[in-house]
Order: C-alpha cells, then sequence, then structure tokens
C-alpha cells in the first residue's frame, strides 16, 4: 500500500472513532435526560422535570454537531462501501438519540402538568416499565460504544417485554378512568407517558438495527413479533 | 472545464434530479396512505383501513430503495458542500416521510379497533384536523418536487393551527368521556389518533424545515412560537 493512502486510511479510522465516541456521549446525555424524566415523574419533582425540559436544549445541540462532524467526514474522506454505511447509519442513529431525548422532555412537561392536576395515582407499573426501557438504553448505548453486534440483538429481544408491559398499563389506567371520573384527566396524561416509554423502547430497538448493520452489513429480520396493544387487541376480538 | 468534470457535474445533477423524483414520489405515496387513513376513519371502513396497514410496507420498501440509491450517489460522485447538504437532507426527508406513514398506519390500525368496540363518537373535529395536515403533507411534497423554499416556511407556520386544534379536540375528548364511562375507551384510542395527526404535522414541519436548508443553505429559526397542548396547559395552569 503507498504511503499515502494508507495515511488517508488511518485518517478516516480516526475519524470514524471520534464519530462513534461522539455518538456515545450523546448517548450518555440522553440516558442522564431519561434516568432524570423517569426520577421527576416518579418522585414528583417538579424542579427537577424542569430541568429535564431544559437539558434538552443540549441534546439537540449535540445532534447538530454530530451531523455537522458526519458531513465533513463525508466531504473530506468521501469514504465507500463499509465505510460509508458507517457513517451512513451514525447519522441515522443520531435522528433516533435525539427522538428518544424529545420523548424523556415530553414525560417530564407531563410530569410539570401532574403535579399540578392530580393528588395520587398508581406508578408501580410505570417504574416497572421504566426501569426496562433505561436498561434497554444503556445496553444500546453499549452496544454503540462497543461495535458489538449482539448487544444489539438483546435489546431487540427485551423490547417484547416493554411492549408487553404497556398493554398492562394501558388496561389498568382505562380501569382506572372507567372507576372514578376525576382520574381521567390526570390518566390520559399518564398513558401519553406510557406511550412516549414505549415509543423510547422502539427508537432504542432502531439504533440496536442500525447498531447490528453497521457491525455486520446484515439486516436484523422484520419478523419480530410486534406484542404492543394494537395487536394485543387484534388478537383479543378476534377471540 | 475539462470536458471530463462537465459530464461528472451533469451526471450527479441528473442523479440529485432523480434522487428528488423518487422523494417526491415516496411523498406521493404517503399522501396516499393518510388520505386512505382518514377516509377509513371517517367513514368508518374497515376494508380501507386493513388496506392502509398492508400499504405501509410499501412506503417502507419505498424508503429503503431512496436510501440505497442516496449510499451509491454518495459513493460514486463523492459530492462536497451545498451538493452533498442537498443528499444529506434526502436521507432525513425520507426518514420524516416512513414516520408519517407508520402514524398513517396507526390511525388505521385504532380505526380498525373502535370499529369493533364503540357505536358512535364525534368526528367533526378529527375531521377539520384531517384537513389541515392533508393540506398541510401536500404542500410539503409540492415544496420537495419543486425545491421551493417559500411553500416550505408557508408549511412550517400553518402547523400552529393543526396545533390549536389538537389541543381543542384534546378538550373535547376529555370531556366527553367525563360524561360517561362507557366512551373511555374509545376516546382513548381518538386522543392517540388525534395525536398521530398531530405527530403526522410536526414531521411534515421537519421535512419543510429540512427542504428550506437544502433549497437556501440557511436554517429557519427554532422559535417558531408552539401551540401545543401543554404549552396551552402550561399557560393555563399560570392562569
Amino acid at each position: 500500500m503507498p504511503e499515502d493512502s494508507k495515511h488517508i486510511l488511518s485518517s478516516f479510522e480516526a475519524d470514524l472513532g471520534r464519530l462513534r465516541d461522539m455518538i456515545a456521549a450523546m448517548g450518555g446525555l440522553v440516558e442522564t435526560e431519561l434516568a432524570d424524566a423517569v426520577t421527576a415523574l416518579l418522585t414528583r419533582d417538579a424542579a427537577l422535570a424542569a430541568r429535564v425540559v431544559e437539558f434538552d436544549t443540549r441534546v439537540d445541540a449535540e445532534e447538530r454537531a454530530i451531523e455537522q462532524f458526519a458531513i465533513r467526514v463525508l466531504a473530506l474522506r468521501q469514504p465507500v462501501a463499509d465505510d460509508l454505511r458507517q457513517v451512513v447509519a451514525a447519522l441515522k442513529v443520531t435522528t433516533d438519540l435525539e427522538r428518544i431525548g424529545d420523548y424523556a422532555a415530553n414525560v417530564a412537561k407531563r410530569t410539570l402538568i401532574l403535579n399540578e392536576a392530580a393528588p395520587s395515582y398508581p406508578l408501580a407499573s410505570l417504574a416497572q416499565m421504566s426501569r426496562l426501557v433505561q436498561e434497554n438504553l444503556k445496553t444500546t448505548i453499549d452496544a454503540i460504544a462497543e461495535a458489538d453486534p449482539q448487544k444489539a440483538v438483546s435489546v431487540w429481544r427485551a423490547d417484547q417485554m416493554i411492549d408487553d408491559l404497556y398493554t398492562t398499563i394501558f388496561r389498568e389506567l382505562i380501569t382506572y378512568m372507567m372507576e372514578d371520573a376525576r382520574n381521567i384527566s390526570a390518566c390520559t396524561h399518564l398513558l401519553f407517558i406510557a406511550k412516549n416509554l414505549e415509543r423510547i423502547g422502539d427508537h432504542a430497538t432502531n439504533v440496536a438495527e442500525l447498531t447490528y448493520y453497521a457491525a455486520t452489513g446484515e439486516t436484523l429480520p422484520d419478523t419480530r413479533p410486534k406484542g404492543d396493544l394494537l395487536a394485543a387487541y387484534a388478537r383479543q376480538s378476534n377471540q
């Protein structure tokens, strides 16, 4: 290999490493944002919820910085094949992480409303769901940082449990609303909070799929059995 | 300019034109999907709703085709500066269009559940909101096809009306649930349908922002006054 292309190759490897580090760092920010949003929800901490909403602008800024860097890498290094695939996957992962941040901020916004509106509501199942979503997000960020396809597969599998728990929570909240009309307003916010957590799980799964693709060049099958609410309802109404 | 680079330049222009055509075509598919989802909802047409769910796989396939083509353009033409920006914006627009398709499919799935579960429910405001969202999506697709920044700005402005209508519908549905507990289950699905439509509006706005950026190199300001539900609630609770 001539000296020149070896030099170019190693510069590109360095850029790719830096891109991966930036994304893992953004992932860390999003993890913190979600952890704080969940704590604010479960402990009814309005000040923390307000800080989460504020924090989301940092995540958005990080997305733009990564995007600018990825575009510079594309322009300067003009990668092809596998290398190009990794940069494109990085751009898409960043979009998913930004969406996860948005959903976490949305949980925090609704927590602020709940704190003013409702005297009390059941949070045990939501706490359990939050834990699963946070674990899955953590594994996802690890999969990115370590470019580990096996971790990506485990995220993809675990999302099923999150979907099942969402279905349980949906039914609990409907029952709670039916028991007492005064619960309705607060419970609709809790429904959307549960939905936000379920969507965070979906985006973590997207990131896992992209990470698997970037690492192996293969796509995970499209046919993971979806256990979401709508599928459950469809099954139920067929019975 | 030497013959060679003129040739390369015009090939890239042709690729960029083809990319724009592919995205406009995908936009057309998504427009059809949304129109059918709305018709199925308003006319309680279960067969049409089922076809919408099926149709969404075509939109997903189109997203993958565009992505593959964009990656090939990046690899073969190695564009820089403005040209590179346009290809990257195209990749991001495709992600937003795919999400709009998902939300339309979700409206259709919930329509299927509603048709089995609920005898009747008020749809006038949802019909109005659907019309606005469809108009905004149409203007967005036109803005892409014509690379027209002014149309992009008008989408960005009109999203405010959609957000306001969403807030109205949210309140109507809560009232309806409070009046009679038998409405709760159906109305929660309608709440999510309204939320899906509002999200479609947001993604159309994203596409408009990307189209504006690709056409002008400038970003629209971040500070468009958000008139969404959470902002409205926050205002209300400050009164």
